[in-house]
């Protein structure tokens, strides 16, 4: 599929009123819980907002950006994985838990991603929305940067940790877990996240 | 609170009739989901649905063992828990990958526990439920079997890891995750858990 440059000018089918923003948005959280992540294209959250897809790149940027917009999620999931595959390898798990603890501790962080788990928890299409996104934008950034086999189960296992944590200490809330400072977690669980990172020769 | 001894035969307050065990769980389910785990009693339960305390005690045992029967559950966690615990403590993060693994690969044994974990992610009441019955009856059970420092913290990390990849691989499935063999998992997962179990003299 040929797509036009985003930039291009022809956003002239409608121009963008007061409350177009708003709009593109309920369409991108229709198109969103209808088609999933993959599923969901600019070009048809445009038709349903009744604008031209370059202003939904005008406003928003790419699909991740709308996404992050739509789900009112104030922090980009791929910057932040970014950051933690881009420092020395050797300190990669202590990294991971730190920056994950921190948007986790964050309540207005923590609001939307917990409300995208919920939904995944009950819903079919959610879960696929969750899956897609986090296999497209957050798992693919980390993958890309190691260089160990199985990579891709590798990182699974960890991000699997760090949501295991999550739901432990602030859903469920279980003591110790609950109470313990972000600190003491990233001493005690960077090290063994840290062994996803290391190729020790396993299958 | 003193107690009668339970089979002491005065459950003569009303006869075990055809559907008093179906009552005796009614009663039980709404017992533990207004006043969670702790909250819940014997007593309580038997007032509720009209009978003998020992009449519950009778047809269900202990209160974990009617818990069970209320939430449909067809195993017993704590006898898992001492079955993780009980062999070689070089083993047991192994162990516990398996036995968890065991469990949740079976849709029957996998769907109230599925079914408990929603009602937490989404009610107050159910995750204080889900939070206690989880220290009184698993964690207890792992927690007293162990000789390392911080155990208590260290046991909720390896229990959040495994239900991490049970989200991760049965609710949300994501690839490879989704469809790695269990014995693929024990291999990959188990020695990092078992991290958890060695008391390297880190604080």
């Amino acid at each position: 599929m040929t797509r036009r440059s985003p930039r291009r000018g022809r956003a002239g089918r409608r121009p963008g009123g007061p409350d177009t923003r708003g709009e593109i948005l309920a369409a991108a959280r229709v198109e969103f819980s209808d088609r999933a992540f993959d599923g969901a294209s600019i070009r048809a959250i445009a038709a349903r907002a009744g604008v031209d897809p370059a202003l939904v790149h005008h406003y928003f940027g790419t699909k991740e950006q709308l996404f992050l917009a739509a789900m009112d999620i104030p922090f980009v999931p791929s910057e932040l994985a970014a950051q933690i595959v881009s420092g020395p390898i050797d300190t990669i798990g202590e990294r991971a838990v730190r920056t994950f603890l921190l948007t986790w501790g964050d309540p207005v962080k923590r609001a939307p991603i917990l409300a995208l788990l919920r939904s995944a928890m009950t819903h079919d299409v959610a879960a696929a929305l969750l899956r897609q996104f986090a296999a497209r934008v957050m798992l693919a950034r980390v993958v890309e940067g190691l260089q160990i086999a199985d990579r891709e189960l590798r990182a699974e296992a960890a991000v699997s940790h760090l949501l295991g944590i999550a739901v432990m200490r602030y859903v469920v809330r279980i003591e110790p877990i609950a109470s313990a400072t972000d600190e003491e977690l990233v001493t005690l669980v960077g090290p063994v996240i840290q062994r996803y990172f290391e190729d020790d020769g396993n299958p």
